[in-house]
């Protein structure tokens, strides 16, 4: 939403949760927990405890690295086990009832490409998984190891490559680690006057590296907000050798090799640096909302401003129940959250044009408009607080024995309204099913295009105790056939993983999953990389 | 430049020249191609007759096709000629001189994705190469067969499938076959007030499939202007079956499918159609031209512009060579191109704006802008003639024995600068060592980027009567060699073909190449498609 979000000051080092979202000191103590459970009927009356890695049962490795590359490579237990799993509501489950994914045996730190170079032969000999992990915020199961063909597991922590190596002002570019975790990234950046302006959710916890291999989507709505449109050029480490291509504004020399390895999930290599674009930032701004009695209309009002020239920073549309939930709206209005950026000129004449649009479909303006440091509208800041807070949350109710999750798409504008209605009724109609419970299934969408938008749904609702995973796959089942009916993708921004690997199966076109596994086995030929991902 | 350029109404039909660019009834007469010789010192003093196809040595064909191909399949001698190459310089020379490359057995013309996969397993099992032909205007040998190693060769024509199937004005988008040349695109899209807005310099005679198999860059400066970003869903034939993504706005899962076609060049299966975005017809421009007494002060105005949030349709630098030869400027100066374009909103603030940043770095402004519909000054004038007229002039001098060729590639402003001094004497110098006769060496920038910029480079020499082409291939050689010393890629829009493919083998990282080795044995296992291109 602005330069600084997701960068709160940090003056002390804080601890990461082992085993839920970001920092261990930001989650719901016990009492928020069981006041948000008391919201939702069906669910537990006290909170499950916070679980303790020496709950678990971490065996020894089952490998032991060679004295070579001993000092890269690590094997304590509440390390190991921070490795086993990304974020996702099922992994955060998983650990609270004791039953995590299959713990790594070992989590190595390389340093620079031949470390990770070394690393991978060693691990192929060996016929040792190697899975790539950066700042672990997969919430599709990417970071994980499922199965037994491998002798071991390797988790390849990117994180002690985390510097910005070269800085290019004059033609805005820099050389930066694949370990780099956004909020460093930035600080690195700062003192050159740029910004790389890529702010996904997962900002804090998400790596430069894993937003290349996931083609991560940033915060903006428009515009270059999808990770790859930043690429200059990628180094990547793979079994077969290390793929550097030239540092080019554009080329039109073959299919272009970054975008090859742009969302291979580690399955075709390790990403080590890329040249990355970057940005001025920005120096004007401004924001306002509008609120929609009716959805439809908010709809068509968001395409027009899509299809317009105004390429607004933010164009975040809210339904009810998103709006109501964050504290937007709460009289069942559906919320249109306007933003406007520019390094070089004021904005406030292009959010006016935006209202208009808006306005001109049924649109209310909200509070005056929010231009270069005025305080944004109420419902803007409602919004930006609970969207940062959202993946705590989250926890706090899996904590109740609640089913909290989200799931994302995106589809041309033909299809939008009825993909949408039929995800609410569907995944609703599941749920109550499922649990004996009505869920809240509410849709916000995050990006928005002249050709199409990105739904957003989250889903709450109750759980069985017990049984939590389970609910939750039979939801997102129902879920992902919605989306395959109506031709919407498995996946804008979260990845494949190994969660939606089913359902890329069925979307991918059959040709281009040979090729793709045509170039697995010739990069791969173990097939030690992030094995069950794509295509393994 | 705007949406007319390259559409003149025909009236008539007219005819294309099977040996030269473009229409046959548009290249110069003997008196031009005399003083445009002129004007060269060391060329030839009477033209090159125009050759005629009854003078080549054209056998029958190798192989027929069975009954159920026979309609769909020619072999008429002067349509095998007309498919025998594209149209580069050295084609051109190669035509004039008699000894053209290879004649393609047959010439097929299928209608549908059924038909084309019925010739590709036709040729397969009789182990016949295929080389897919759109318009025929690569200029960098892609559409001709070299070597030796098939039975024979089949140019595989699209432009029987050049039909706007299906438009969505909601989303504004198109399902476009294969072999749609641009005009008649345009024509088709009109009356649903939306245009592609992609023009190539050879936008009359090229086809949407040729300019995605080639990521063709637009007419446009910035922005949205390469094919890549029109993409939303491909249809591709391969020889193991049809690839067909799903239509969508964006999506992140797994590597994008149609980026491995995107730049295949027909080495990994015939692009047959592509729903592609479209845009409203522009309603507002404006544009005007800026002189540069120094071109390295133009460079940093441009770079400017180009890092601005201005977006310009165009902004094209021509240097004082390039300006003195299109008459754009005829006092050494280097001029500055500048346009603009929005179907919503007026722009003549914004040509002001980007008038004031050149100015800033020493630019004079000339005649006063043109702003929505008012005459645009001489310079702007001059250059769009000459642009079109361009490679027409080029055939003329080639029928004069002179050599003329363009090269282009892209490179990052840092290296900018000495790229260009060091192509302008390294070329320079070899022309006149081959030769013996002081060449022309003109550069202007026809892309350009926050990061970087795409220059273009126009070389005029004597020949050697009856060597041309070996003169031209030397000339290139040190080309080719500046721009790798210099990391600037081999091609920015006019594709690798045979002619690159040395220089693309040194560019493009070993791992890619590996991957797209083994993609290209997964699609097309018998090797028939466009052997020698990219990978084969």
């Amino acid at each position: 939403m602005d330069g600084t979000t997701g960068t709160p000051a940090q003056p002390t080092p804080r601890t990461r949760s082992w085993w839920g979202w970001g920092w261990a000191d930001a989650h719901p103590d016990d009492a928020e927990c069981t006041a948000m459970g008391a919201l939702l009927p069906g669910t537990l009356t006290r909170p499950l405890p916070v679980p303790r890695v020496h709950d678990l049962q971490i065996g020894s490795p089952a490998v032991q690295p060679p004295a070579s590359l001993a000092h890269l490579v690590g094997a304590d237990p509440e390390d190991r086990a921070a490795h086993a799993m990304g974020k996702a509501y099922r992994d955060v489950v998983r650990a609270l009832r004791g039953r995590p994914g299959r713990i790594p045996d070992l989590v190595a730190r390389p340093t620079d490409d031949r470390e990770v170079a070394d690393l991978l032969d060693w691990a192929g000999e060996r016929g040792i998984a190697v899975v790539p992990y950066g700042g672990g915020s997969c919430v599709t199961g990417g970071v994980e190891y499922r199965g037994d063909a491998h002798r071991a597991v390797l988790s390849l922590d990117l994180t002690a490559m985390g510097r910005v190596l070269e800085v290019d002002t004059t033609g805005r570019a820099a050389r930066i680690q694949a370990g780099t975790l956004g909020p460093s990234l930035e600080e690195q950046l700062r003192p050159h006057g740029l910004t790389l302006r890529h702010f996904p959710q997962s900002f804090e916890f998400s790596t430069l590296g894993g937003w290349l291999a996931t083609r991560a989507g940033g915060h903006y709505a428009t515009g270059r907000t999808h990770i790859d449109d930043f690429v200059q050029s990628m180094g990547v480490v793979t079994p077969a050798g290390t793929s550097t291509s030239w540092r080019l504004p554009a080329s039109g020399a073959g299919p272009s090799p970054d975008r090859l390895f742009l969302g291979s999930e580690g399955a075709l290599g390790v990403i080590t640096e890329a040249w990355i674009r970057l940005q001025p930032r920005p120096a004007h701004k401004a924001s306002a909302s509008v609120a929609f009695a009716d959805f439809h209309d908010a709809l068509r009002a968001v395409r027009d401003v899509a299809q317009s020239d105004l390429a607004p920073a933010n164009c975040r549309l809210l339904d009810a129940g998103e709006a109501g939930l964050s504290g937007a709206a709460q009289d069942g209005s559906a919320v249109l959250v306007l933003g406007f950026e520019s390094a070089d000129v004021p904005v406030g004449a292009r959010l006016a044009q935006a209202v208009d649009l808006a306005r001109a479909h049924g649109g209310r303006r909200g509070a005056a408009p929010s231009v270069d440091g005025a305080p944004a509208d109420a419902a803007v800041s409602a919004w930006r607080s609970a969207f940062l807070r959202m993946p705590y949350l989250r926890d706090g109710l899996a904590r109740m024995g609640a089913v909290a999750e989200t799931f994302e798409t995106a589809a041309t504008w033909d299809r939008i309204p009825g993909l949408i209605e039929a995800v609410r009724s569907e995944v609703g109609a599941a749920a109550l099913k499922a649990t004996g419970h009505p869920a809240t299934v509410n849709c916000r969408l995050t990006h928005v295009y002249p050709d199409g938008a990105a739904p957003y749904f989250t889903v709450l609702a109750a759980g069985r105790p017990g049984d939590e995973t389970a609910v939750w796959d039979e939801l997102k089942a129902v879920a992902s056939d919605v989306l395959h009916r109506h031709r919407a993708t498995i996946t804008h921004h979260h990845a494949v993983g190994r969660d939606h690997r089913p359902h890329y199966d069925r979307q991918r076109p059959d040709p281009f999953a040979l090729a793709l596994r045509a170039a697995k086995d010739a990069l791969d030929p173990r097939g030690v990389l992030n094995p069950g991902v794509l295509v393994g």
